[in-house]
This record gives C-alpha cells, sequence and structure tokens, in this order.
C-alpha cells in the first residue's frame, strides 16, 4: 500500500523515488496520480514527504486534478534549459539536474514508470557518469510493484466494483446466447440470423462500455481449436457452433484508466461432448479446490505445484515435469490484478520469489487445459481478494456451468 | 519509410534492430506489426532480411496476423531458460543471448521500443557488461523515428481517411451546436435542455467510435478560460455560454490502434466579441500564410520562426523573445503526425535538428493564442500532406470560421 513506501524507501537505501511517464501507459505513475490527461510528468517523493508531480505548464490545470502538489517544467526553469541544450538527451539530463537541485534531491535516487527503451539507458546511463545522484535500479520486484501489490479496502472495493460490472456483462452474453438456437449445426438468434464471434465482441464492448469500463486489449471469445490457444481472441467471421468449447476471458478495467479484473468462463452451446466434459470437470475440480486452499501464509507458488500435480496425475503434460508446449496445463495458476491486469503476486511454481498470500494481495486462479488438435480448450479464472483483515473473499460469483442450453 | 531501413542501418552501422514492448504502447513495434493483441513481443531485423517476431507461443495465432514471419518463445528454449535463471534480469539478458546465437545477431545492435525504465536501463547495461554484442543507443531522431517520419501513400491516405471522419464528427458537432439557442445567458438545446461540455465530449466519443476511431486521450473541448491553457480538456459539468472562445483539439485514431489525424478548430456560439475576433483574425491570417508558404525543402524551424515573429510584431510575448509564460504564443507550430500524434517532423524554432519538409511527411500546422486572464484562447490546426511525389495537400478542408450562429 502507498503508506509502505516510506518504509520500503528506508529499508532499501532509497532517498528518492523518481517516476516517468504518461499515467495512461506508466501504470507507476496512474498509481499516484489517478487518471489525469496529461503527456508528460515526472513524479518526485522523498521519504515522510508528500511526492511533487512536475507538468508542462500548459497540463497544469489537468495535472492539479490529481490532487498531488504540482510544480510545472517553468517553475524549474526547464524550456531555458531544453533550449541551451545540444541535444534531446542533454537536455533531459541538465532537467533532472535542475530538478534535484530545486528539490533537494541527494544520495540514492531510484527511477520507474515507462518509457522509451534507448532513451532511458541513455538518460540513466548519464546520469550514473555525471554523478551527482547514485542511480539506484530495481529491474524487478521494485518498491512500486511491492506497494501496489497489497491493496486498501477502498481498492479492493473499486476491483469488486468493477468485477460485478464484469459478471453482469458475462451473464448478459450468456443469456443472449441461450436466447438462440440451432439451426443446421450453427447457432442462430431469435429472428433466424447466424450469430458470428465478431457480433458477439461487439455486444460485450458495447455492454462494457455501458457500464463506465473499457477494454484496453480485445476481449478472448474463442471456439474450438482457438479456445485451446490461451491468448488467441478469436475469430470475428466465425459462426458460433453447438458442442465446442468457447473460452471466454474477460478483463475490463474502469474507464480512466483504473482498476482491472479478469474473469474466464467456458461455455458449450447446446450440449457438452463427453470428452469436453471430462477435461471440464477436471478443471473445476482443481479450481474448486484451489480456492479452498487459499490461506494468508501460503507460498504462491505452492498453489501452481498443486495444479501441476493434480493435472500430471491425470495423465496431462505439465509445465513442471517440462511437458507441456501446446498440449495440456501451459500457463501458470494465476497473477494479481490491480492497474496492471497482469501484476504481482506471481502464483507460479517458477517464479524466484518467496511470495506468500498476505492482506491487500488480490489475484486471479485460472488453471485450463488445452488440446488444439482435438480443438478443446478449458479455463476457469476467478478474482480473489484478500482484505485487510485477512479475510478471503472469491470476488465472482458467476456459474461455472459449462453447459448453455440453447432454446 | 520501412523501405529505408536498410539504408538507414547501414549509414549508422547498425547490424540488427530488436524492438520490444508490445504492439498497444510500442509505436515502433506497431510500425512493423499492425494492430496485433499480443502482451509481449520482440522484432528482430538484419540489414537486407526480413524482420522476425518472437512472440510467446500462446499468441502465436494472434501474432500471425501480423503478416510477419514468427517464431515462438520455446522454438528458442526461452521457458527452460527463465527457469533456470536466477531472477528476471537474468532470464531477459539469458534469452537475448539465445535469440542472437539462434538468428546469428551479431555486432552492432540498437534497440527500441517502450518498456519499463528501470528494467531496460538494467538489461541494456546487463548485456553491454556481457559483451557479446555492442549495443547500439540511439536516445533520439533514431533510424525508426527517421522511417517512420515519412509517408507512403498508402500511409497518407490512411490519414486523410482517419482525417475525413474527423471532419464529419466536427461537422457534426458544430450542426448540433448550431440548432441550440441562447436562453438567459446559457446554451439550450432544441428541447431546452441546458447543453454542458461533458454532453458534447459524450456525443463526440458516439461519433467517433461509430466511424471506426477511437480517441486515445480525452478530447480537448474546452471553454473561456479553460480555452486559453492549451493542453485544459474542458470542464464537464460547465454550460456552453455565448460569445466565449472554444477550442475543440481533436485527434482520433484508426481503431486499432493505428494512425492519428489532429484537427483544432476555435468556435464562439451566438457572437463574437471584438477583442476575441482581433486575435481570431491574426491567428487565422498567419495560420494560412503559412499553408501556403510550405514547400518541399524548407526548414522546418523556420516556419515557427516565422510565427514567432508575426506574433511579436503583433504585440504578443512568444518563446523566441523568451517572454511567452502562460500569455501570448506558447507552443510550437507543429509536429508530425502518424501512428504517434506527435512524432517528426518537428516545426519548432527550438528543435536541434536542421529537418527539411520532404516528401512522405504528414504534419500539423497550428499557431495559436493564449490569454487566460481574459478566458480568450484561439488555435487553429490543419493537417498538411506531402505525397511521394512532392505534392503538398491540406488534408483539412473543414471551415475555420469562428462564428458558430445560434437558432
Amino acid at each position: 500500500m502507498k503508506r509502505d513506501l516510506d518504509e520500503l524507501m528506508k529499508e532499501r537505501g532509497i532517498d528518492a523515488l523518481v517516476i516517468s511517464g504518461t499515467p495512461r501507459t506508466s501504470r507507476d505513475l496512474l498509481y499516484f496520480t489517478g487518471p489525469v490527461t496529461i503527456s508528460r510528468g515526472r513524479l518526485i517523493k522523498k521519504p515522510g514527504e508528500q511526492p511533487i508531480l512536475v507538468a508542462s505548464s500548459m497540463e497544469r490545470e489537468e495535472a492539479a486534478k490529481s490532487g498531488l502538489k504540482i510544480m510545472t517544467e517553468q517553475d524549474f526553469g526547464l524550456l531555458e534549459i531544453t533550449r541551451s541544450a545540444a541535444n534531446l538527451l542533454e537536455a533531459g539530463v541538465k532537467a533532472f539536474l535542475r530538478i534535484c537541485e530545486v528539490l533537494d534531491v541527494r544520495g540514492a535516487v531510484s527511477f520507474y514508470g515507462t518509457g522509451d527503451i534507448p532513451y532511458s539507458h541513455a538518460l540513466l546511463s548519464a546520469i550514473e557518469r555525471e554523478g551527482a545522484v547514485k542511480v539506484h535500479v530495481e529491474a524487478f520486484d521494485s518498491i512500486l510493484s511491492e506497494a501496489r501489490m497489497t491493496k486498501d479496502n477502498e481498492e479492493i472495493d473499486r476491483i469488486d466494483s468493477v468485477s460485478r460490472r464484469a459478471q453482469e456483462v458475462m451473464g448478459a452474453v450468456r443469456d443472449f446466447l441461450s436466447s438462440c438456437s440451432e439451426v443446421g449445426g450453427r447457432i442462430a438468434d431469435p429472428e433466424g440470423r447466424e450469430v458470428t464471434i465478431g457480433r458477439v465482441r461487439e455486444m460485450i464492448r458495447v455492454e462494457t462500455e455501458a457500464r463506465g469500463m473499457v477494454l484496453e486489449d480485445p476481449v478472448i471469445f474463442s471456439q474450438g481449436r482457438d479456445s485451446a490457444i490461451p491468448h488467441s481472441c478469436g475469430d470475428d467471421p466465425a459462426v458460433l457452433v453447438p458442442g465446442k468449447t468457447i473460452v471466454f476471458d474477460y478483463c475490463p478495467q474502469e474507464t480512466g484508466p483504473g482498476y482491472f479484473c479478469d474473469i474466464t468462463r467456458t461455455w458449450c452451446l447446446g450440449h457438452v461432448p463427453d470428452d469436453v466434459m471430462e477435461i471440464y470437470k477436471q478443471v473445476l475440480d482443481i479450481q474448486l479446490k484451489l480456492v479452498d486452499m487459499l490461506k494468508v501464509g501460503g507460498l504462491c507458488s505452492s498453489y501452481d505445484q498443486v495444479t501441476n500435480e493434480y493435472f500430471d496425475r491425470h495423465g496431462h503434460a505439465t509445465p513442471l515435469k517440462g511437458t507441456a508446449k501446446t498440449d495440456g496445463y501451459v500457463h501458470s495458476l494465476g497473477h494479481g490484478i490491480g492497474l496492471d491486469v497482469h501484476e504481482r503476486p506471481r502464483l507460479s511454481t517458477f517464479s524466484k520469489t518467496e511470495e506468500r498470500l498476505a492482506p491487500g494481495h488480490v489475484f486471479t486462479v485460472e488453471p485450463g487445459l488445452y488440446y488444439p488438435q482435438r480443438e478443446i480448450g478449458v479455463r476457469i479464472e476467478d478474482d480473489i481478494a484478500i482484505r485487510e483483515d485477512g479475510t478471503i473473499v472469491n470476488l465472482t460469483a458467476l456459474s461455472k456451468d459449462i453447459l448453455v442450453p440453447l432454446r
């Protein structure tokens, strides 16, 4: 949580944080600013002090909507610095040094945010060479990912709200499909028109926006062989057919942008073939067991270990055995959700950390099995929150039934 | 243009390009992949060879929609590398070295794309230390920005198409406002309901999406004092009133994402106060003069120089005189548009390059004057394309009239 940052900075010997980028693409910046529309910003925070957001003078009013203390680039004379510098890199270094001077930033400075890769590398290298401050680099598991990993109850409530709206959308799609029927081996709506994946996707988009959410990436609504390729989005012109697995993986985000949820259900329209039912039952079985097993203090990787062992016992290839390439259980169990759709904690056997479930964690539990040749893909994904008092809540109440009956 | 890349690589002594990120946020990657939905990708290109896109095995089908040659991370054994590495940074270095080995990448490798700032710096520093390849860094004016700066006619046609649709939307908003009337000093629609900025913004959003476009950032539709702060988006609850300047700065993008356009008009509803008209006429006068002056070979900065001199002659503060802080002409004349809404060329007196207008350039011409205390902001922005044969085309035919008559 944000309130942990001063302590984390002390622990790691960091004297100042500098977070750069735009709130739209730099989630570390968004974490502080909220969804304000500024094309660039630099947030500076020292331990025990409120952060300061440095924005362009042209964007000062938008920046102020963050509620943060704002200073403009003109307050630092950055325009003059940019003008007199030989190039954009020199301008960046000089601007940074001026900000350090004015705000009395010294010691170990740690840099965060999202930016142009060569520019970022050149800038930090030049600041290192210059030597006025010590460049502290957190290549992974940064204190910001640490702080963001534990949500306060207000953040959890926001994710819960997105999740409820997401479940409404998924329920509406299910209801629509249930109003359809089979005509000559293909799905048709009550007016007799064939239902394509593209049409369902458009319905999802409209229902999503109507509830104050957006989709950062296209929703996954994939059928048959595509459903067996976990991140295949699905083929818009394809008409829905009965008895094929449909993987509906849906991660809308608060408009703004803001917090995500991430839910998956697998459906068959009209009937469920026996081989699909067998696989579905295994995925459902372990998914329910896993949700019951979760406890504060549990090693995150252990839940993925259990999943690997379960699927291995049932004769499927798994990553742990090194056998899963495209068939079997081909991913890890889950991931944190927040301002990014994939963040910490990592529920993976291969995560290199000793992350343990803790109050404030919000994460997915999503076992799945995939058989592209057999055109079968099954994944079931719920979102779990551990509230500040340690209560574990499954935010996802939506039915896990695979069968969507037709009219 | 893409076809210039081999030559540019040779000129700058680059033996391979590596572009990382997701097409959604890394426009250098999008330039090659088009709008495919992959959560991470690495594109490798050597001179004289077709690029190769390395994607996750789970996303191989989505990656293939790019039309590029695809290899999966599993083709390189990256899963095993990630597992055996001590941490994510070591995994990143080893993965890169494996890709170099398999694809026979050696010599000077230049890195591009958008990514996490500390990770990018740590990764490139570690690769430098490792020494198997030479890390070539283009902190600014990269060969990709150079290639992207000149569009082929197909790209220009796409920008033209977005621009036409954008002008339809702006025309529809203007028509709607013209159907309104003044009631007690405020603007009301034909049903007598007051018209807020939020309502206009919602109309713009709906009309934008209906035409296959998206808004990456909220549109600028700002009135009075807000219109005098160039990047203020406007205040949603505010009701429109007659006689105040409204700055409507609109940069929709092809859904996908894809190419942008960027158009601004300034309106007054019902009547135009004399002091506004005086400022508007100056902005219009220089805007029209500038568009007429453009020619292939013209120094990009010279057009901003002319603008500064014009406004200075008319008694306004300007950046060139160092006098413009919040009042007068406070920005530069224009910027390239393409897959980014701000890219090269730069029409700015302070740009450090000798950029000259050339076939393939697509850019804005947008002089403006701002007086926050007087609640006056005026900006007029057209999009100009120079086709491959050197023809200069103003893509923006939309009326520049400031007066929007009311019923």
